[in-house]
């Protein structure tokens, strides 16, 4: 094989099965020592690729990245549901076929650290010029093992805690991609700061406290075609201080506090996912303005899975399942479906709110369709059994009046077309346009 | 190489140009006795790759999975069209370049079997817990070879059928990948019972009898960025019981009956594909709910390659190219071009129906685009210039009158919006809401 | 390893380091030598895969292809801003981490070539039948090292012109892909003539003059979930003649002419794309009938880069940021920011166009949200934190004037829905027929 393709299980130094942060940081010290010049014959450093096979790699040092064109590429995302494994019987265990995720895992096994990065499988971090560029993650497993305690008095492996990142980027970069990774039962899945050009494409990132956070500032990113689903004290895709990020053609999945939440975001999409939540606040957009919120499907139903049976976000029903701080947005086409059990409203008796505009201005909301049913919540001992049921389950519901447009007074100069009848929008005429959907006859006329 | 990473070629057991079959059981079997601990250092099953380099392997003997975090991976995914080979003048074939598929080759040489099932190369069975997980398949090629006679008089290599089938997923299935895949020549490509969490994605499915069948029930996956293609009694997307499914960024050639159909699939997505057929029916929602069609291109024009004319899925053309028999679904925002030869409209005078909503109610439709053309079908003995020539021919057509969307008296309380002038839509007021777009001036008036 | 597996640098004939190209072209040789017959066994001619692994090899003979199945792949896309680079002083690059880009990467060392043919470092040829099939370029970077001078005093580094292009297919093709590639500094990075099924997916195409060209003809393709960006004389996605062509989910930087130019194209998606320009004429469609252009962002700034300070595309900001020559295309649900410097819009005080009906008819626009603002455009010289900066800068600015839709008397019998008031849409109301947006009430009110 050539010098710059490694495979931890070949390496000298260190046991990747007991420590493959030690072989990894090993590698990498090998590459930097062999690509010194920075300017050999127009190149000088290709960076590497470092292959993990399947199998189980224990990690109990942290491995940091400094070096750019580096990938590390396994052969499996290896996803197994360990939120299903914790909550079956004990006494099972015995006859399930496998009890752990698989594929090229690396099991997170650092001692707790006083901090995300700290806690973090991989660190990411160089300073100076240019920007660390073209790292990539790809086609392996990152395993967090365990939750722990969290204080509630919930089940320990229930709480979505334990101090651990699977990939942490603390400095500005360029070009990275994160393709066909599993990340499972870490509290932050990954964690990237100042991103440019950033692709997290194709992953299984699922039963993480967080899943995809993008903080500091960055720009001109793209999250898609991802299956995701983070805990209900985290988000399934937050981005902060972002612009140009487009969002779409995920699946995302219960239980996050919000699928998609902005902070600061601008001229941004938000386009074509397939969203499912179990509270209000799926999408957040706060101080965030001149995106695209289009072509989406939400649906937000209750929790039927009874580990968790009861746990939620705190959000009342008239915070919206979309809710909108910020101007100029387009909210264009997308489809809502609130399931919920009437006699769960909070605060009793109130209508929940589909979209909500809070503060700001300017933003157009057309053609948008709210689809509302009560339905009496029920509860079930097997995940996936319990959520199919629950999805699949439309025909006997009963309407559910809703608001489906809230505009507030903070909030003016808005445009609402075709997105709700006059009954179901409330909205200050004085301040904002409005064109209702035609109201339906009436439901025996003719029928 | 790692203990876990297999190269078909190099096992000892078998012979992969001969029986793949063999040698890819005899390697799972290795697997199993090598990983037998379920609990062992906190892992125990990893799984395997199984590397399958460039070449042609026959397959004799049935592949049976039924372990988790396998990976069976090629390197290409070797599609060329067999259905314009065969279609070739035999005294030609001398001359061609290459007769048959490529890539990563596995050529499905079983003895015909009961069902299904039994025809499958692959076939993925376990039952127990938790759900066979994480099983992915990459970048080779499954080839079913000859499709048979038909009984139809039809040339035998163009009747779709064969008995057999490129993967089958018997069993609950948890996060499996099927990926840079190619398939051709089998009656059913893919089929899945029971799935959650699949991600189908960047795969090439073509001339086959069906592509992509979902089936039993299934939740939360995606079918994403595929080139499609079925024949004209199969489906090239077909699912049936399933929630949350996020269908998009598809290329979905003729000439299967449907593009996409869905029976008793609920708050799902089809976004944002393109749709080619040559029939109607291309899109069938039944007994399906909540669902977003959305920002989809539909063709529908004539077969225009010899071989296959006059052959078609035996709907008229008011079946709809848009069928909707469920409630509260959302089309928003689609593209259709009907481009029909006048005189071969069925039943004869008919104007075909764009949009037709069949039964069930509250659904909403806003902002779609039908535009039709009175064409003369061409045929033309090479495939591909013929689909480009008619694809490419838009400016000498003349208009022909459609039923933008017609509402049966059996769908109630729907609203149409922008979505076909007065003339265009036929819906029953007293029963429905809906706001005609606009009427143009008469095309003479300052023109 | 199997026969069909090669390892660039493992091969007897050449030095891929000193030439790679004479290696590839040595061991096409090979495969073909080894696989003559065209039907032995049901098969003969699988093709292969080339292994470049990471590491820096110039390439000073053009690679021919004239193999189906062939599989060209590395192990890193390897991009890092050249421009970025070139645009330091020189007398900070000893304390630059790194100078070129990195991973599997061929630095174009070709003599200057006639034409874009003789320029490219791979081009694809065969005549004759079947099409030359499944051709896959995967995971690897081509870097054209540098521009040189134009002639009109530009530093020659920022040029985007050196007569070299990445991939160049001549001949008619069926189902190529190109995947995970990186191309950096080529007057052409991939032109692809007579495509059919391709697949251009999930790559990093930047600081190349044009980026993707389909030309000739082709049909059922897709361009999707690539990050993209061309120069100011160039395309970042053109298409000619195509039918049923998907671009969807990209995310397309500045600072190509346009981000989507399509010439006599049909029946195809431009769908759920990010598009960022720095001038008018961001998707084009010259001659183009039956798209969709649907939920996509766009945002039209200003250059804020000091080298590139004043270049543009030399069009006029009436000539809208989405302009379509041809008939019965959609436009709907779309966002367009124009955040543009009042005093540098040309004409002098004309308002920007957003949508723009040049000629033709038919065209149904609906939906469309423009957002405009009047923002001194500031240049810096850092290429990111500009860009960032100016694209998080939504507070403070104002409202400029623009012309929502202008529908040219040459473009006739159009509906125009929703998509700017009264006051911001220029329409011959004699020939197309128009609703407004309704009219926001004036700001003081309520406010």
């Amino acid at each position: 094989m050539s010098a710059n393709y490694y495979d931890v299980t070949q390496w000298p130094v260190g046991d990747a099965a007991e420590d493959i942060g030690e072989v990894l940081n090993s590698i990498i010290a090998d590459i930097k020592s062999r690509q010194k010049a920075t300017d050999e014959h127009d190149g000088g450093k290709p960076g590497a690729v470092i292959y993990v096979p399947p199998g189980d790699y224990r990690l109990r040092t942290q491995v940091l990245i400094d070096i750019s064109f580096l990938r590390i590429e396994g052969a499996g995302h290896g996803f197994t549901s360990s939120s299903i494994r914790f909550n079956v019987p004990e006494e099972e265990w015995p006859d399930l076929h496998e009890l752990w995720p698989g594929g090229s895992r690396i099991l997170v096994d650092l001692p707790p650290g006083d901090d995300e990065a700290a806690g973090a499988a991989f660190r990411v971090a160089r300073s100076g010029n240019p920007r660390i560029s073209s790292v990539e993650f790809a086609d392996f497993c990152i395993d967090g093992l365990h939750f722990t305690s969290d204080g509630t008095g919930l089940h320990p492996e229930n709480t979505y805690v334990n101090g651990k990142t699977g990939i942490y980027v603390a400095d500005a970069n360029d070009s990275f991609r994160v393709n066909g990774m599993g990340f499972v039962y870490l509290e932050h899945a990954l964690t990237v700061h100042n991103a440019d050009a950033l692709s997290v494409h194709d992953n299984f990132i699922a039963e993480c406290g967080s899943c995809i956070e993008l903080r500091g500032w960055g720009q001109a990113s793209k999250i898609t075609d991802n299956l995701i689903g983070a805990g209900p004290r985290g988000h399934s895709i937050y981005a902060e201080h972002h612009g140009g990020l487009l969002i779409t053609a995920n699946n995302v999945f219960p239980r996050g506090a919000s699928s998609v939440r902005l902070n600061g975001v601008t001229r941004s999409s938000v386009t074509n996912n397939r969203l499912h939540s179990f509270y209000p606040g799926m999408v957040v957009l706060e101080a965030s303005s001149e995106n695209l919120v289009g072509s989406n499907h939400f649906l937000r139903d209750h929790e039927p899975w009874s580990p968790f049976f009861g746990v939620d976000n705190g959000l009342d029903d008239d915070f919206g399942l979309l809710t909108v701080s910020g101007s100029d947005n387009s909210v264009i086409g997308n489809h809502f479906s609130a399931i919920v059990d009437a006699d769960r409203v909070r605060p009793a008796g109130a209508a929940p709110v589909i979209i909500r505009l809070k503060a700001g201005g300017r933003n157009y909301v057309a053609t948008n369709h709210a689809v509302s049913m009560n339905v009496q919540g029920k509860s079930s001992s097997s995940a996936f059994e319990a959520q199919v049921d629950a999805l699949l389950s439309t025909g006997t519901a009963k309407h559910l009046p809703v608001t489906a447009v809230m505009v507030d007074p903070e909030s003016k100069q808005n445009t609402v077309l075709d997105s709700g009848t006059e009954d179901q929008v409330h909205i200050d005429l004085a301040t904002n346009a409005f064109r209702a959907s035609p109201a339906l006859p009436a439901q025996n006329a003719g029928g």
